[in-house]
């Protein structure tokens, strides 16, 4: 035994006394569980017209860009995406990038740096706290929705002459609430800061994300970042923000700089996907019907997004529920520590507007005897 | 004007000033350009057995895996990947990621802790840079390829009671030179540290990567990550190594448990290249016979890998003989700071085995021109 393998077996140990150990589970392509777990709000990942336009390209470009972005690995099929994301979204430019996670990683880290207050909320998603780790910026982490502590963060840096970066999500994943952005935006505006908005769980679910919708897009303050792997069904990130931004971005954003292109077929998957986006608002007008229906069952506040949270008394109870459903064909998702902001477990089920109306009928019928009888 | 738009012109009058100021330059499907300056060695990105198989994976699957990993995001075709991958490289075990940035990302910081020594190359690339940035560990920065630094900061970090990390690359991606792989290992073993080794230029142009041809796979205090995005001419990443390490990321790794699978359509891309590296070993001799005719041709010591980089006296003179290749018909790349370890700009060339034979001596003729014009 080297020091290494005994400290992997130490945590592995940890983990196991705590109930936290995760395993993998494959699945099939025709799994024929009713899927609430995932992120395909819309249920475009498997939309004819998404795989179709995915198929199409990786046998027209390739499998993959070949190189960086910077190098050769940008391709018509990137640039139309961009514009676009750029058009549907409001906004001046969108730069697209190999996940959402480097889209966070590079916009974070490459406009904070020591001389810069980063004010974030309490529970954004990983990806902008590695990019705040990154940039080894002056970090305030601010109570959960809390705009009163953004205000006093903003006029504290303002005074200290830093350049302030607010970071937030239009809707969070855990909870399913939605960020004062008007508010922010506002506060933003005022004080000199910059809004880093997180559309990861906004885009799609509400058309071209709350930004958007709350005539923000396109603002010098207001910057977004999406995710292309949840509403629009297939992988990547993107930028959107003034043109400016998209050419600091291009110079300095590392993960994006040092990272080969994203791969023609998820490029043109995601550009498929937001043109059904835009020709079919009943996607969302479904997801939003059934996520209403599932927290009135469940008598659970119903989410700004497309994901119910159900609050469970342990991590033992949400793992035996999530089992219980699962035997019962209903796949949902379960959020143990340290997955959580709050140390809350809970179920997390996905008002996907990809489920057949009775396969939807059906899964409901079980999520409510599962959760009565565990919680 | 806000205090951030401000910055941003600032920041782009420097780098203008400073000739450096990068921009993206999308190209056509059927660009009849001859590209040396992308990283699919082996030619496999349009291969037609890799795109058939990318396409038929987006068609079966969906666009995108739909969720992380952990939830409803592992899918057969990453399990497939995940075992060819460690069967081939004659590793335990593999856990394939959406990008070889985010392996390199979770491999580090999942490991690496304020109470860990890592020892890092000077010359390894910016994603395990990134990691060690997360990781918040000591970090010992050795000069490029001195294993006796190595050997004190290993004993220095052994005497300290801390666990030590070693990060090297297989292949250099700027210099083209391969690490003491051997030596590495052996003080490693001694001294009970972590080798981690990047085969990204490695795996594809040496078969199953040098850590394999050298006989150090499979070992405990060896571990290897890759792209899928090079010589497999896709997109993902993977970490390979004992099965308690992977164990260890599924559970630790944020890079991979807070990020979207990996696209079908990339992961059977990668598993279909996999099947070609093995089946046509032809295409690395292709590769290793190429790039010692260009070596020998503008009078560079040959590389270990597949691209050779040409030293330039400027920037500026880089930029100019990169464009009247492009001129004459063929892309290179160029590296510049902030891309080179050294501030030295150069040229670099791909020797890329998915190049035609008279595209391929067409291209010699013109490079030794243009270099000879500019150097
Ligand atoms: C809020 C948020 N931001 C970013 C990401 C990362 O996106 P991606 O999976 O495309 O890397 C996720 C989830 O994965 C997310 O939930
Ligand atoms: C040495 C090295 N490691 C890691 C990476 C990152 O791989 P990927 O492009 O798949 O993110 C690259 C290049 O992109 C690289 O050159």
């Amino acid at each position: 035994m080297s020091v290494w393998t005994d400290w992997w077996a130490q945590e592995h140990a940890s983990r196991e006394e705590a109930g936290l150990v995760r395993t993998l589970r494959p699945r099939g392509a025709d799994d024929p569980t009713i899927d609430l777990a995932g992120n395909d709000y819309l249920g475009l990942a498997r939309d004819p017209a998404v795989t179709r336009a995915a198929a199409t390209a990786a046998l027209q470009w390739g499998a993959g860009a070949g190189a960086s972005r910077l190098v050769t690995g940008t391709l018509a099929v990137h640039e139309e995406l961009e514009q676009t994301l750029a058009r549907d979204l409001g906004q001046p430019a969108a730069l697209v990038t190999s996940t959402g996670y480097h889209a966070n990683l590079a916009v974070v880290a490459a406009l904070a740096d020591r001389g810069t207050r980063v004010v974030s909320d309490a529970h954004v998603h990983a990806s902008l706290v590695d990019g705040v780790r990154l940039s080894r910026a002056r970090l305030t982490i601010v109570p959960h929705g809390d705009v009163d502590a953004v205000a006093c963060a903003l006029r504290d840096a303002e005074h200290a002459g830093e350049r302030a970066l607010v970071l937030v999500e239009s809707v969070y994943s855990v909870l399913g609430d939605a960020a004062p952005l008007v508010e922010l935006a506002g506060l933003c505006e005022r004080h000199g800061g910059l809004l880093v908005v997180d559309e990861a769980h906004g885009l799609g679910v509400h058309g071209p994300g709350l930004v958007a919708r709350l005539g923000l897009a396109g603002l010098d303050h207001v910057v977004v970042t999406a995710t292309l792997s949840k509403a629009l069904g297939s992988q990547g990130g993107a930028v959107l923000g003034p043109a400016a931004l998209r050419e600091h971005l291009v110079n300095r954003g590392r993960a994006f700089v040092f990272d080969t292109g994203l791969a023609p077929a998820s490029a043109a998957g995601a550009l498929a996907a937001l043109h059904e986006v835009r020709r079919r608002p009943d996607l969302a007008a479904t997801v939003h019907r059934r996520v209403g229906e599932l927290a009135t069952a469940l008598d659970v506040a119903a989410p700004a997004g497309a994901v119910l949270s159900v609050p469970m008394p342990s991590p033992h109870a949400a793992v035996a529920a999530q089992a219980a459903a699962l035997d019962a064909g209903v796949r949902v998702g379960c959020f143990r520590p340290p997955s959580v902001p709050d140390g809350v477990s809970r179920l997390r089920v996905t008002a996907s507007a990809g489920v057949a109306d009775d396969d939807w009928s059906r899964a409901l019928d079980v999520l409510v005897g599962v959760v009565g009888t565990f919680r």
